[in-house]
């Protein structure tokens, strides 16, 4: 066993950090006389306390971390960090919250999956809104942080593909991280604040504009109201959605090497070029079949097919449209959506296209073999060879994210949900889209009236799925402990 | 262009062969004094006209075939004869049905489906129902052979891992096959006798025994009632089912190992061991949840969920209960049963074991990898190091079939099937189960309601599963025909 405490020291700092964060609530809901404010400030006091404890108890303990310490630490730190940011969600008089319904919806917030217990929203306190809005934008940058500087480290289902350098070894991890976490950070405020102003000069309220900029950004899609943006109704507003829902599922790496100079990456990205084939094709097939249908027609159709396949497609989340009543076809796109995501690198989560597209080379180069068996072929990615291991860990990981899919559908069966819900819960969470299907989970309702052993079940669900599954996985191996 | 005349001279015996079956059932309605014994003869005449006019006209050319006349001709020979094996049940007056439905029902025959689109098969001609259960038979028997002989040839899906000597080639396809053949088929006819007299011990009437025996040994699923097994209630019935459908599901080709003297191979086999694990998990699964809810106790509940559970699992497609009735826990779980199925070179279909452990053999390499990154790994099936090439293979196949699959459910949703019917029809087709889920297909169910185009779609699925995707899809790649 290592040495827990340089895990230690970095749960304490990030802690403090989510302590601090929690002034931001408190200060709205002072300014607007909320007495929810004595509740952020409570929940805050708490968690700087233990955080900061944490972190003097462990300072100097700085060093390079060891496989084990990094994945121990990336595990530790997510469930630490929802543990307490659902305090405050649990002590708030106004929302009468038990802790496994604010557990699932810190968790929900922190993964960026937007999977809400909460009805009711239009009349929550602005503190909790600006929570829910905080820790889905938090969530969004650890994740991207984490997807371009430890979990290519780990090599996780795959993700060594993104290895920035092929000398990279696991003691760099830290040093890596904070070479690039401030570029990162300035790229994502930046974002956030564009869309921010894009929702305003369209009619969003200032506040509810920046609340759903930070969870567009983070794919989270935690909204203010009820209705999600179908409360806001105007086309300027949902195609701001459409545009940044887009950008936020891009590797934001490349983000950094074209504003370093090198746009034509973006451009060239098999990534890139991959999801936004996926996006097209999913608002096409549903605008096509919006018109065919007779359901809507032109322009509206068009939005509504945009909007609603990019918001599940991205794992974003939000709705304009219960699109249930588009009948069976829309749903079974919605259904297999789901489970694609974005760009690995960005915000959203899901298999992610990069696994598809390996698979895909993978395929070619089978049936190439099967026509011309004396040939040689290799599966290429971006133009380069895919190493063999990669194969093997991206058809791991999909294998394992199917498997997973099953049990949980199975298990939430056996607690009582109908098939439909049981389903697309078990698919929602583990890709971190949000909304479910059918008349419970679906765009127009909510989790909350699951049991609490359903919610605890989701809860795991959506950190395995942010984690990549084998990152919290590994840490059940009798294997790891005994290095 | 490879020349056509050897496929056209194998399809002609295969046709001549069919023709020649068809004077069976023939014969039973003669004896009976139904009149469908002219259809019978009318179909039977033309159908050996037919193929011994393609036998003759292309005797000679018996040379070995080439890797795209291998490919055409498995694809073409079970298209022709499903083709003529429709034309009874078209022709036929008592059934009034449409081509398509005969076309349909032909398939899921020779396929060893078992999805039907008759209702009413207590009052069938006795012909018809000789027709259904000889066409599963003379279906399994053509699947072992081309899964022994054929397809680790054309090196499909991973089956490459099946080639008896590491010699083989392409050029070699035809004399092998011929040099099992004879052991198969009396294997074969041997079991298929043993469960006709079981049956028939345990008091179902002689022509149903064989009938049934027929349909069980091909793990098929055809009836000769409505009701399927449910009609002869009795565990003795059942269980003879439950053992000659695990039976079934076994490599043919380790009996014949084992009759040569080395039953060790059988029960040391990886893939026989991972079957029956699965069959025992299914049963035990459901079983305690008949028994935990309530819904039965004891033997009836082991015997129920045995029976169904082995159903699915095995493709066969039989069933005692209409299962809904047993909740959406049991849904779940014959829903991802249908997608397992059993070992490679029996009659059953579905992705197969040895599919499943090859991938969890890569990934337990994967996860070793990740806890040891410095280590070196080999993912091992059956105590042998897997080649890579089938790791790859492997995870084609199972993205294709998965793939394939999304893409049916969606055509068939929108044909305007709801999710439930949709989504079963299409795992059921593809997987060449029988049955599928929900009021319409499932088991309480029939075929016969849903629209030709979805008949067609679902026909196209049955065979591309039974003939392992990638030998039916590479027809459709330009570079198959540059050869």
């Amino acid at each position: 066993m290592s040495d827990p405490r340089p895990i230690l020291l970095v749960i304490g700092i990030l802690l403090a950090t989510l302590g601090l964060a929690m002034m931001l609530p408190a200060a709205i809901d002072l300014a607007v006389g909320n007495p929810d404010w004595q509740v952020f400030g409570t929940a805050s006091g708490l968690t700087l306390f233990i955080g900061m404890a944490l972190w003097f108890a462990n300072r100097g303990f700085t060093g390079d971390l060891n496989m084990q310490q990094a994945f121990l630490l990336t595990t530790l730190s997510w469930a630490a960090l929802v543990t307490f940011a659902a305090i405050p969600f649990a002590l708030s008089p106004s929302m009468q919250m038990s802790y496994t319904d604010a557990f699932f919806e810190a968790m929900s917030g922190l993964t960026t999956t937007g999977s809400t217990v909460i009805v009711g929203l239009d009349a929550a306190p602005p503190g909790i809104l600006a929570w829910r809005a905080l820790l889905q934008w938090l969530g969004g940058v650890g994740i991207i942080v984490m997807a371009i500087a430890v979990l290519p480290m780990l090599r996780v289902g795959g993700m060594q593909i993104f290895r920035l350098e092929s000398s990279d070894t696991s003691e760099k991890i830290l040093p890596r991280a904070q070479a690039i976490v401030g570029s990162i950070v300035a790229l994502y405020v930046g974002l956030t604040a564009i869309c921010a102003a894009c929702y305003w000069l369209f009619g969003m309220p200032f506040a509810h504009a920046v609340a759903h900029a930070m969870t567009t950004i983070a794919t989270g899609g935690y909204s203010t109201s009820d209705l999600s943006l179908a409360r806001w109704d105007a086309p300027g507003v949902q195609y701001t959605s459409v545009v940044f829902m887009l950008l936020a599922s891009l590797p934001f790496a490349l983000y950094l090497q074209a504003l370093a100079g090198k746009p034509g990456i973006v451009v060239r990205d098999a990534q890139v070029r991959g999801f936004f084939m996926v996006a097209a094709l999913v608002t096409g097939v549903l605008a096509a079949y919006l018109i065919t249908a007779n359901l809507m027609s032109g322009e509206a159709a068009f939005r509504a097919a945009a909007f609603n396949g990019i918001s599940i497609l991205t794992g974003t989340g939000y709705a304009t449209h219960d699109y249930h009543a588009w009948g069976t076809f829309s749903v079974g796109v919605f259904f297999f959506a789901m489970f694609i995501g974005g760009c690995a690198g960005s915000t959203s989560c899901g298999i992610k296209i990069f696994r598809f597209q390996v698979i895909e080379a993978a395929a070619r180069t089978h049936v190439q073999r099967i026509v011309h068996p004396h040939g040689v072929f290799t599966a290429r990615y971006n133009r380069r060879p895919v190493p063999r291991e990669v194969i093997s860990s991206v058809m791991s990981f999909v294998f394992l994210f199917l498997s997973l899919f099953a049990l949980m559908a199975i298990a939430l069966s056996l607690l009582g949900l109908d098939s439909i819900t049981a389903w697309s819960s078990a698919a929602t969470a583990l890709a971190n889209v949000g909304p479910g299907l059918g008349p419970t989970v679906g765009p127009a309702g909510s989790f909350q009236t699951l049991p609490d052993a359903a919610k605890w079940i989701l809860s795991a669900g959506m950190l395995l799925g942010r984690l990549e599954l084998f990152t919290v996985l590994v840490l059940f191996l009798p294997s790891f402990w005994r290095q």
